[in-house]
């Protein structure tokens, strides 16, 4: 029950239709491990910098996140990201990138991260997350996140980087223009012939998709009547999903199933407030509220069509 | 088990990236009543010209769809639509309308039609609904689908109409301009205020909600490699879960997420070939084996977090 996860832990400023913040903790692991926590041992490796203080630090305490391999560079400055929600929640609009301290981020990896059972590869850089990986040959189950970025400028380290993993976890946009197939479910079967065992495609405010061999698990969102920061909602998803797993001692497709479903759950709550406000104080019993609500708002009774007849005459 | 449609009968001219078909039967009661009728006995209210043969109607009679009061002027010609798609199937741009007999369409309901126990009220004129669901007062339950036209136009004359029917049935686009309001959860909301008591969002290939006083029901839809044409779509949903409403005798929440998935399922169909091809020749035993699919790609087993920690112990 470990999980390791690399990526950016970084200072966010956020404007959305509804508010503005302009400092809070944000980046692909702090997202990752703190949704994680929740469900298992979660460790990160990533890099910070002299202004990130124990205050800021505070929350991966609470949430017991071991930080072992989150290396401090003193005379260095965290990476910042500064971006934008318009009404359409579904596209952050950046406005500024410093990357800092990430800019030479070479992932480092303790004996004891090397022993995790799972690993999440977070959106970095494909060459540096098949170091990471290349460290970790045992882990039972790797998945990794990736962006547009990387898909335009490091195709080729992507698609080698995507043959190591078991898992990819991307949104449709990226799924459609990493295969350059404009039919999602095509594009999916496509990915999943790289060598990868499933693929979750995430879509926003339409749910999620599971495609693992042939088969097909789809979920909707959890329906929110105000979105107020998505910032970390893929990472917090992922978070609930690995963190889920983690706890799990069969990875298959039901406990992957029922991952997804915690991991949409996770992200519900994520984007209720800024950053990591809501994540940071939520109870076991709020998620597996939120959990149950899911099977209510997706049962139906499996009666084919002829025994419907019959049981109306 | 009785269903009355009131709509167009067209012809179609449809210009696909897949395919180009010149003239084909469409327009929302052919679609409706076609997919209606493999759970039901369903009739159409319409008009059609004289340039309309028994051939045309050939495929009413195979499927013993009422056409008692589907009018023929025969010194008229019948309503004829052309539209094309690009890779967006979602949009379908008009490239001409010519409404013809429809233009002066006065929907007259024989006395048999009057005692259809389900009404369903195709997106036209929304007058022309409000006069055909008054001269319906007994209808057990009665739907409509309308569309940015009449949203635009004819809004007060819409809402009028919305306030006495039970079931609304329209896109998530429609959904928004309809209540002024972005977020489609709020919006939903708002729409059951105004008398309805169920409403019926679809999203194309994302699937479609279920929005019930407090309840919230949302499924995918299913998983296509290829979508060929996507005209009428809408109305084979609507017709599928119209249809299977009508042959339940209990009109309860359970009956309609089963009909939600009814409707999925036929208009699964209907895009895999041009107009109404597919459906056509359908059978029972596919409609079921694809409902039965919808069962296994949204099946998870519900383990709420504290008793999976204990099984993996």
């Amino acid at each position: 029950m470990s999980l390791l996860v690399v990526g950016s832990v970084a200072f966010d400023a956020v404007e959305t239709p509804f508010g503005k913040c302009d400092k809070m903790l944000g980046g692909s692991a702090s997202h990752f491990s703190i949704s994680a926590s929740f469900f298992t041992d979660v460790s990160i490796v990533g890099v910070i910098g002299g202004d990130f203080t124990d205050e800021d630090g505070s929350i991966f305490k609470e949430h017991d996140i071991n930080t072992r391999d989150l290396e401090k560079i003193s005379d260095g400055q965290t990476f910042r990201w500064r971006g934008r929600y318009d009404y359409d929640l579904n596209v952050a609009h950046t406005l500024e990138t410093q990357l800092n301290v990430f800019a030479d981020f070479k992932p480092k990896l303790s004996d004891e991260s090397r022993k995790s059972r799972l690993l999440f590869l977070g959106n970095i850089q494909p060459d540096l997350q098949r170091e990471v990986r290349e460290q970790m040959p045992n882990a039972e189950l790797v998945a990794l996140d990736t962006m547009n970025l990387w898909i335009e400028h490091t195709r080729e380290s992507l698609l080698r980087t995507i043959k190591g993993v078991d898992v990819v976890i991307i949104n449709d946009a990226e799924a459609r223009q990493l295969t350059n197939i404009p039919n999602l479910i095509k594009a999916a079967r496509e990915i999943l012939t790289w060598g990868p065992k499933a693929l979750i495609v995430k879509r926003g405010e339409y749910g999620a998709a599971l495609f693992t061999g042939d088969s097909y698990f789809a979920i909707p969102a959890y329906p929110l009547d105000s979105v107020f920061d998505p910032t970390g909602a893929g990472d917090t998803f992922a978070g609930g999903f690995m963190g889920y797993l983690s706890s799990q001692e069969k990875l298959d497709e039901d406990a992957m199933r029922r991952a997804m479903i915690f991991g949409s759950v996770m992200a519900s709550f994520n984007v209720e407030e800024f950053g990591t406000d809501r994540v940071r104080r939520l109870t076991h019993a709020e998620i597996n509220e939120r959990f149950k609500a899911f099977k209510r708002m997706t049962h139906f009774d499996e009666i084919p069509f002829e025994r419907a007849i019959q049981a109306s005459n």
